[in-house]
């Protein structure tokens, strides 16, 4: 049983028969530098307009969105037209619908998909990122100013950011067991 | 720029010339029901234990673990031994040693790894799973037990898990804009 938890809530943005949907997916991973994978249910009307378009977006949102973010995760968009949910903007890719509301917005190209007997695995390169100005400190993002929604597998939950416990290569430099 | 933060925190632990070694790698991915990727800076003295044996850990420390923890992704085993830094135990795989102290440990098959220019992504499949029996819940694993680090790349820090703030799937069903 795979227990990477928790894991980051984003919300997928795509075009599908010419319109605008959204899926809410916390089962992302970072692969390089600027290339990341997305584990998406076969049973998701979203993956036909990746195939069809090679294009999606990756969206973060806040924990003041978490009813949007779950209602995105409940109804699909082969029942239901979800492309009124969010207010959308788009850049350069075109077909890659991304969510205003949300702080990061990251617009991305595939590069390939990995069939997985439940799962498409699609792997996207990152063609633009942005971000609103209110959670940007010097240029980056601060994550702490995003508020992400983080989903626990256990019992099946959203929770928060805690609070910064150290500095990385730096709060084990003298370490000794 | 990829900015899918604020990551999970994970100690690998693999087996490099028959030794036990450990990396700190908060670029984990869930890729299917059972399966997940590493990316792994090909600086990592760990890369060749994973190509050689086929086999790696993935084990999730708790808060209280933070300073090993960071000591593990500052020091490289290539210019220290790092097989003392945990108390070791094994699974079936017998060489994909495990860390006692972390409340969730998975032993890992290799399946594929892909090649980018600055890191290994190593594919792998979960073979066994283990948890310590205080963060058990019913059988289940409670990530809020784990108390499990996050890592954002923005500050460089290591940050905990917040309070649980909805139910998915239920928080947001009656959602209208």
């Amino acid at each position: 049983m795979l227990s990477l938890y928790p894991s980051l809530v984003t919300i997928v943005g795509t075009t599908v028969n010419g319109r605008p949907n959204f899926t809410t997916i916390a089962h992302v991973g970072i692969m390089d530098m600027n290339t990341l994978s997305l584990s998406m249910n076969k049973a998701h009307h979203s993956n036909d307009g990746i195939k069809a378009n090679k294009t999606f977006s990756v969206n973060i949102p806040s924990e003041y969105m978490i009813k949007a973010t779950d209602h995105a995760g409940i109804v699909s968009g082969k029942d239901v037209d979800k492309s009124k949910l969010f207010k959308v903007f788009y850049g350069d890719l075109k077909n890659a619908p991304m969510i205003e509301d949300c702080p990061v917005n990251m617009e991305c190209k595939l590069l390939t998909v990995i069939d997985y007997p439940n799962h498409d695995l699609f792997i996207g390169e990152v063609a633009q990122t942005y971000a609103a100005n209110d959670v940007l400190v010097n240029g980056d993002i601060d994550f702490e100013k995003v508020r992400p929604l983080l989903f626990s597998m256990s019992d099946k939950s959203y929770h928060g950011m805690g609070l910064k416990l150290g500095d990385c290569w730096k709060i084990g430099k003298n370490y000794k067991k």
